[in-house]
């Protein structure tokens, strides 16, 4: 696959990964959506038919990896690291893409995320923070159970992906793609509680960028402070996963 | 294929997407239905799988595309026009036999939708409007932002499945369709919350259409000053899907 | 497939496939259960994945029917009626197998299924009526309107159930099962809202007799005036199945 | 397969299962988790997805079963024995390992379990019980009717899981893991109302055993005197389910 393809593959994939995630939460979170409030099994459906969606999409073009943390398990298992730059900085690009694809599918809604006429201050009719949408906020603020949350959560994807790669025929079968999103559904549903599961540091960074630079009325905080632990959790989690499955298989 | 061939199985396969998608809406909308306020979730699986049984009865006849905007990405993809008319005319009938057909599975739910006995106006006892279970309404009319989500969740379809068919020994084997059909769940789930997600002309415009003339009691308005964005958006977003499919890949 | 074979593979199967369906409904509706109230989307994934687990057992040793109405649409599509009544014989038996089997894995709380201590007549918490666990009840009393509405989700399993045999390949693998039984989550999701969708004379009429002969506490009526329409539209459902498979294809 | 990959496949792949059906467990139970009380449905289909995880991982290794009852029902079914010593020490102590991650992925919440400030004995601010994270507690204490409940819950994993190696072609394809992870989530919603299915002797005694000895504030009793139904339930299923398939397939 050359560097162009290999670029564009991911940039669609991603994008249309983080339209589906960032979109799912807006269906949930936002006044005005007919999904609102409609629960944490949305959420993890939503997020994992985004990934069936964007690596189906790029497969033929980059493979659909979407994700810096199985960009870098599969370099340390394959020790090739010559297009990995290529990966992540597509992987980026199209989180932003996907965070601004999302906002306009919300457009309407984004703008009537006022206080409600005739309300007041610190009722239930405010305007609802949106950063959540875009990237992830821990329940309980605390860096290092966050950290490690972020780590486990992604050797629970990674590990897996690579694993995959050696069960025989799943590598040209359409069931591998149908299935790692059904494990992100899975990861969503089983660890997303306590940070909100980024699990990909482009997931997380791609959409934060745009949350700062976007007009969003009422947009609240881009809360710059987390930041750094949604982007090195899923990092390590990678790193960490391709070591076990190199030392395991 | 024969041009019967394709409109017989067009107007099947699109009759069993409206049965199952209508018929979800009137489950999850109307008074005396044991679905009655299950959520969004039984509303974006419902139409999913609407789409998995109706692309796979379709698929030895059709090829099963039930929608004019993928129809339509399909040509500008292949460049073959000749036989688009067939599929459009079929999925058309389909959807207004479809529309039908979940109006007689829910007759008895229909004839029921009065003001409950010794109730008065302006309750919550009032009948519920019937155009939801039939065509979309948008959550905020705002025609711009409407056509916008419409157009971006149709592209959001209609891209992958024209990589889908990249991806090796996937044409021939039954995962494609089941894929397509977790796919469009999850387009409802991340994509639906502003208008209801149309994203296929067909599927607006045929049941509106029954809507317009079935004898529904209390049926209220059938809205055709909406009706033009469920068609016009959807193509839009087929023909963009078809460009950037032609650009990118 | 010798008629030994045949005999205790539907057996096994349909009484997988009631054990699974008649527990989904002991689950949300009986008191002292962990799923109480969780809801339709759980009923009707529950049905669904108790056909998947029903057919796959069944798969080897009869092909897995498990349901009078698919038998004989298959009969009608290829005109052998030699074994139909061995096939109709097992679905009746598992059926009945299944149900005691959901009993039994309910048995502590079908038990406790009495007025609660202290309360009075005419309170939630009276005892829990237990026919809707066995057999189907029509939300609407509406001979005419039920029979249409199971007639209507039958050929909407069975139509699609004979189609997916002409599709290249499916007929041999795995994902054949798979997608039926996410048929059925959507029949259940989408048709079930008025009768409960028996679609299956044998998984109404057998649980039905079944409860008619248990001792179960407060059980409640076993309404036999309504056995005979999820029986006849079923039936009526897979004839015309059958009869529209061998027109249009 | 060496005893050493089939231990070391067996530790990985119980782990991630346990990791994702404790952690579910958690998300849904503790407070400040965002799936808190997200229901049943989310239960069942993040430990089915955890199944598919853990299966998937270790299937190049071990083969992935994770289950001691389904490893007897195999050494049953196949005569082999020698090797079944491996595969139940791996998968105790993979049970461990996934219930410490677990816990270190809602470590904060964990740590959060006191009393609300401000609140007094007896309300709902009170701190959650957390043995129902690890192990199962059944809703109504009855030995006799819980080992019922385990004993046929565990035959519907079992039989159907040996039926599958029949299909054919289904032993070599991906297909597999998925379907029987969709049939525990079945068996989830199905038949997991009474005792919180532990059908797996591993699942249940090794994170008792974590729960036993791990410094969880507020953590409650271990409840050691029902500890031998969820391992003597699930056994006799596997048997059962051994010498029903020896005997009908």
């Amino acid at each position: 696959m050359s560097n162009g393809h290999i670029f564009v593959g991911e940039v669609i994939g991603t994008a249309i990964l983080i339209l589906f995630g960032a979109g799912v939460c807006a269906a949930v979170t936002l006044r005005y959506s007919k999904a609102r409030a409609s629960g944490w099994v949305v959420i993890a459906f939503g997020w994992g038919f985004g990934v069936l969606a964007g690596a189906y999409t790029a497969a033929p073009l980059s493979g659909g990896q979407l994700n810096p943390a199985v960009t870098i398990g599969i370099a340390i298992d394959t020790g090739k690291w010559g297009k990995v730059w290529v990966y992540l900085l597509g992987q980026l690009v199209g989180a932003m893409l996907g965070a601004v694809l999302a906002y306009l599918v919300y457009l309407a809604q984004f703008q009537a995320n006022v206080r409600k006429e005739g309300t007041t201050e610190g009722t239930a009719d405010e305007p609802v923070p949106t950063l959540g949408i875009f990237s992830t906020i821990p329940e309980i603020r605390n860096p290092v159970a966050n950290l490690i949350t972020e780590i486990i959560a992604t050797v629970a994807l990674v590990l897996p992906i690579l694993a995959f790669g050696l069960t025989k025929g799943l590598g040209e079968s359409g069931t591998t793609v149908l299935i790692v999103s059904l494990l992100v559904v899975g990861i969503g549903l089983s660890l997303g509680g306590p940070t909100g599961y980024a699990i990909n540091p482009a997931r997380d960074l791609g959409p934060r960028i745009v949350h700062t630079f976007l007009p969003i009325p009422n947009k609240g905080t881009s809360d710059w402070g987390y930041a750094w632990i949604p982007v090195a959790g899923p990092l390590i989690g990678g790193v960490l996963a391709g070591a076990i499955y190199n030392a395991a298989f």
